[in-house]
């Protein structure tokens, strides 16, 4: 089931760069359903914060009851960054399943905004629980023909 | 003049409560001039991701090109959580000044969403310049009245 969610986020991650945006895509999942999806718009929407995640936690706080968000997953397409990282715990979504591990993607790009979602969840005493690297491969050769 | 401008988020957060929101407000000043201000919108947008900072991040990074970003220091009432430790470091903006430390305030709510800015950014490599607490007793004033 895992690969199957992170398949359609690699498909938002494409579709992302289609519309002009970096390729990353999210979505949420509870119960059998994906609730909403979200892709990166830092580009089109000329917004630094336009993350896959973070859109999607906007969306998510604004139209879903606390008790269906304390009851789903974040799929992502990469691991989530240390803003989107804070705007899942905010949100209340105890679980994130990640495709390529931000590790592998800050080394493609020779950058350092990598803090490891877990470091940094145990240090906030966050019961969140992170699964990934899935479909690795496939996620970074999207990356790849990217950046 | 750290005092003034700490101040002046301290004014921030305080109508942030009168308008219905969480006591936070931050602003972006360069070279003598606040060049704009937000509050937090948390509860009146129902967005999670409404904080202060990563609201004015928001509006800097549609309306200011980089190089006015990256010459600008960024002020809030309390030292910023992950979520916006990130959208200020995807913004460029190279300086903090925070009013109240983030311990005190988690401290305060018996909470433990505090990862210290100054050790994400050492892990990040992230040439941000992290200064306070300052004029921590009036931040934490406002805070003890209000959670």
């Amino acid at each position: 089931m895992h690969d199957d969610l992170i398949k359609r986020c690699y498909v938002l991650a494409r579709k992302a760069i289609a519309h002009g945006n970096h390729p990353f895509g999210a979505l949420l999942w509870k119960d059998g359903d994906v609730l909403m999806e979200a892709e990166n718009t830092v580009v089109t929407q000329m917004d630094v914060t336009g993350h896959a995640e973070l859109n999607l936690v906007r969306m998510a706080s604004k139209r879903l009851d606390p008790e269906t968000l304390t009851g789903s997953t974040l799929y992502t397409s990469t691991e989530p960054c240390i803003m989107c990282q804070g705007a899942i715990y905010w949100a209340g979504i105890p679980r994130i399943v990640y495709g390529a591990a931000g590790s592998s993607l800050a080394a493609l790009q020779g950058a350092s905004w990598y803090v490891p979602s877990r470091d940094n969840y145990q240090r906030m005493r966050a019961a969140i629980e992170v699964t990934g690297p899935i479909l690795e491969e496939a996620g970074m050769e999207i990356h790849k023909k990217f950046w």
